[in-house]
């Protein structure tokens, strides 16, 4: 058999068994070892093919619309350090469990360690980050090894699917000359079981009918309860957790990332100031729960993971259809690995349901209390970080995507920004937490979701600069909120701001870039925005307009430290007056 | 002992013998978990601080300062995907030999694999690309540990150091509250061992007198003998090569990154040209050799290396101090694992010297000849990339550095750049030869070594874009000269360039970017090159200029392949014609 024939003859079998398996979107980065593979793709009429220069920006560009679509998505690489460069990404999918298929193309084996260029050790290149690692066999065209490269194939896609989903790494040794003959007519055609060779269905994990019901009458005795829900993102997880805490007159304490906040779903139950509250003792002490029920991550708010460390004493269920350990503070009393969505609508038949709770009755009390209160941040004249997060419930479109920056973004959107009725998925990176990526993953799921905000700081922006391309390449939408304080404005939060001497240096770190030069360069607009009416203004004129946006809203770090300082002590003070019974 | 005073001890401990074993700069990216640390060493009086946002390019950048400065540079990151990114870097390390001491932080153990915010598996992260892991113990003041964390650090800057140099990673579990008490005056003062707690001396590999006698004589029986020299870059290595040479009358085939077409040492038996006569085939029969000795890596010329593959029948030594296998198409008949420098010192003792070679001459008279007939590149009058790299020998100052990018460039420059008394260094990351982090190395290495000249392709120049925050920070001398020929010139040379339909797609990619703009941004010079003359006199004008210097020489991509195609054709008939007797 001729080289090239067994070389497209597998390549393209496994191309095909990809897109059975449900893969519409590849990311690929220019190379010549990853040749086969990228030319069998492009030919591929139902393959979505993104080209991406920076391999890093490639991979989180590919996270974004596996994020987005909540489905599998592939990256191809050639051999050597373009595939170190997915790391953080493949990181970022691994505990955010997004699933990825990596293939990177290798050396083949002769050519391996033994100083050949571009060939580095490849094999287990991403460690423990990634749920399965093949070392493909050597390209073959014999009924055996074409059903090899369709079965790994899709085993490999039902891997990064199941839960907890996650990114899986194929390894291919290509061997020169690398082009394959893509002109066949034939080319896809599967000669045996053209659906796809083997599909895998995937059950969630469930309880039996008595355990529900065991643990529905347990959670019955409680009338002090509380929910949180973490960083969540199941289709139908919202209406059941709300049906669920109506059965159980239980506040919701929802995370910006439970995609609580906005939706079509009720909200009567869910608290969404906790932030701001839970840093007041009085409050801690008047709102102490019984039992607390915990659905996804962990949440943003360290208020929060505070108040769930200081009740450790009471019985602590952890909800986690991908059987993870989500417990930092080691609170958990009980961990039960069941699909959320399904112990929610399980639990909810057993639950007797009350009709009144004051405990609930409490926390939503003072949760409208302290959103009253917090309104105060739009008096602010001067630009302020805390009041631009105020706005956005209000500005950005019905149906839209929030995508938010690590660090001091998401921590805002937390504390300012609240329920509404409006359909908004917000979107972050919290697997890890990295500022790296972050436009990349956004602009990656703008190119499968409209309309797309992005709200990022200075560094974050500057981290991922590269990722900018693809909105020029591929003319996608996406308007950026660029808060720039010039520098890591979080650590003006932490005990390191009382350690001037080294503090700029090694924490503030300006910059001082004027980004209005990067974002020409990548054909964006450019608005430096001065005021709230040119803001307001700017907003409205852009969200009509296509590729890439930059607003920019200066802010000072010194000034977004006391503005945040002085208004949770306001608000401690006002809760404080209001559970003393001062008027 | 309270938890500030074990932290801030053990750091200092730590950092003290760092210094001690002759680390001078360490680059930092901020971050919270690595606080203790990077205050510590922003602390030491001796310790160069360079701060870089972006892990990856800053990892690149320690990369250049350690390949300049031939000794081992510390690196130091936060928890999470920070280190992630320092995965191409390292991995180019472990490749091209250079030392790197990488220290990331990490949570504690109770914090790890719990969901904790920027948590990730940090043991191992960088598989077998680090020559050794250390999960390092957590902070105590006592003895022991004082000691431990001294001999951990003078053993992890031995290791990096010692042949094969390579990187090393040292995890460090930081728990809060993370601020270290700096203040104190015998922060650095060590209690016992004032000089540093361990000094290691680690030899180099050196065979007996008697196997240099045995091979010295096997050798002193061949007439058609070549050396060959890939990358290498030992200090005293030139002279002592040259030496042995004039005692064989054997020619050296002298690669770019041999450091050998440079400097003071003789030119004498220096071939320059291999690259374009090695294609022709008269050439290689008249020139044929009976033994090859090889030093450093694989040289860059395909050309060579299939010559080398041609000859696979006959001896060929390779002499390897960092006993590697460096090897790719198994044609090696002894491989030596002896220091290189020491390996040409003992062999030339015991050579019996010839007083002339005819085969020698035929050699040089052919590379003579080559060298005359490329000269032609000069008559373009567009502007050309094969020119550019041919002018460069004279346009460079003495003493300068000049950095290559991968791909085009290093091909180029082996093709046009020849024998000079100029002390010029050539830098170029041929680890893996990836086209990512090579702003950053030349810029590391520019802060050590001036003057340093870049000279990358605009992919290149894209990829790590970042890179050049560096030098606009820190006021760092660079001079880039940017072949912009939109997209990925090297592919028209490979077989993919016949394949129409996906090429521009999957191979030219052009971008199609302005780079004036991010230069800008960066507050350096952009010279928009467009005639020769102009290149002249920006390159004059630009010589004493400070800080960042960009100037574009835009080439077209299919007229480059042209130029290059013609004039090795050129160049092989006069050379075949030379060879056959036809005046």
């Amino acid at each position: 058999m001729d080289h090239q024939e067994n070389l497209t003859a597998y390549v393209a079998a496994f191309v095909a068994e990809l897109v059975k398996t449900g893969v519409k979107d590849v990311v690929i980065s220019p190379g010549s070892r990853s040749t086969p593979m990228a030319m069998v793709m492009a030919e591929h009429p139902d393959l979505r093919i993104h080209i991406h220069i920076d391999e890093r920006s490639a991979a989180f560009f590919a996270l974004g619309i596996a994020k987005s679509l909540r489905k599998p998505v592939a990256i191809l690489c050639t051999s050597g350090t373009a595939a170190a460069n997915y790391y953080p990404a493949i990181i970022e999918a691994h505990y955010s469990r997004v699933p990825l298929i990596v293939l990177t193309a290798d050396r083949p084996h002769e050519l391996r360690d033994v100083g050949a260029p571009q060939a580095i050790d490849q094999i287990h290149l991403f460690g423990k980050h990634v749920k399965w690692f093949v070392e493909m066999a050597p390209p073959e065209k014999t009924d055996e090894m074409l059903r090899y490269a369709r079965s790994v194939c899709a085993r490999a896609a039902a891997i990064a699917l199941r839960s907890p989903s996650g990114p899986v790494h194929l390894n291919f040794p290509f061997r020169e000359p690398l082009v394959p003959n893509v002109g066949k007519e034939d080319l896809f055609d599967l000669p045996v079981r053209s659906d796809g060779y083997v599909s895998v269905e995937t059950g969630e994990l469930t309880l039996s009918e008595e355990k529900y019901e065991e643990l529905a009458g347990i959670l019955s005795q409680y009338d002090k309860g509380i929910i949180v829900c973490g960083p969540l993102d199941e289709e139908f997880f919202a209406e059941n957790i709300t049906k669920l805490a109506s059965a159980l007159k239980f506040p919701i304490l929802a995370d910006p990332l439970s995609q609580l906040r906005s939706g079509k779903h009720s909200k009567d139950y869910i608290v969404d100031a906790y932030d701001t509250f839970l840093r007041n003792s009085d409050c801690k002490k008047a709102l102490k729960p019984d039992i607390i029920i915990r659905f996804g991550a962990m949440p943003v708010s360290k208020a929060l993971s505070i108040f769930i460390k200081e009740n450790m004493n009471i019985p602590q269920f952890v909800i986690d259809g991908g059987a993870g350990w989500r417990d930092p503070a080691a609170t958990t009393s009980n961990m039960i690995y069941c699909n959320e969505t399904e112990f929610c609508k399980s639990i909810a038949k057993y639950v007797s349901e009350k009709n009144h709770n004051q405990f609930l009755d409490k926390w939503l009390e003072i949760n409208k209390l302290t959103k009253t209160k917090l309104s105060k941040i739009n008096d602010i004249e001067e630009l302020s970080e805390g009041k631009l997060f105020y706005q956005l419930a209000d500005l950005i479109p019905d149906g839209a995507t929030l995508f938010v920056g690590n660090s001091m973004p998401i921590r805002d959107l937390d504390t300012f920004f609240h329920v509404n009725d409006k359909s908004i998925r917000i979107m972050a990176n919290r697997g890890a937490n990295g500022i790296d990526g972050i436009i990349s993953t956004a602009i990656g799921a703008a190119a499968v979701s409209q309309p797309m905000y992005l709200i990022v700081g200075d560094l974050t922006f500057f981290h991922d600069l590269n990722g900018l391309l693809a909105a020029k390449l591929y003319d996608i939408n996406i308007k950026i909120l660029l808060v720039n304080n010039n520098g890591g404005g979080i650590f003006s939060f932490l005990p390191q701001a009382s350690q001037p001497k080294y503090f700029e240096l090694l924490f503030g770190t300006p910059i001082d870039l004027n980004f209005e030069y990067a974002v020409r360069m990548y054909n964006g607009k450019f608005d430096k925005i001065t005021s709230w009416e040119q803001f307001n203004s700017s907003f409205l004129r852009n969200m009509d307009d296509s590729g890439l946006s930059v607003m920019e809203i200066s802010t000072d770090r010194d000034r977004n430290l006391i503005e945040h300082r002085e208004l949770w002590n306001y608000v401690s003070r006002e809760i404080s007056n209001k559970i003393n019974g001062v008027s």
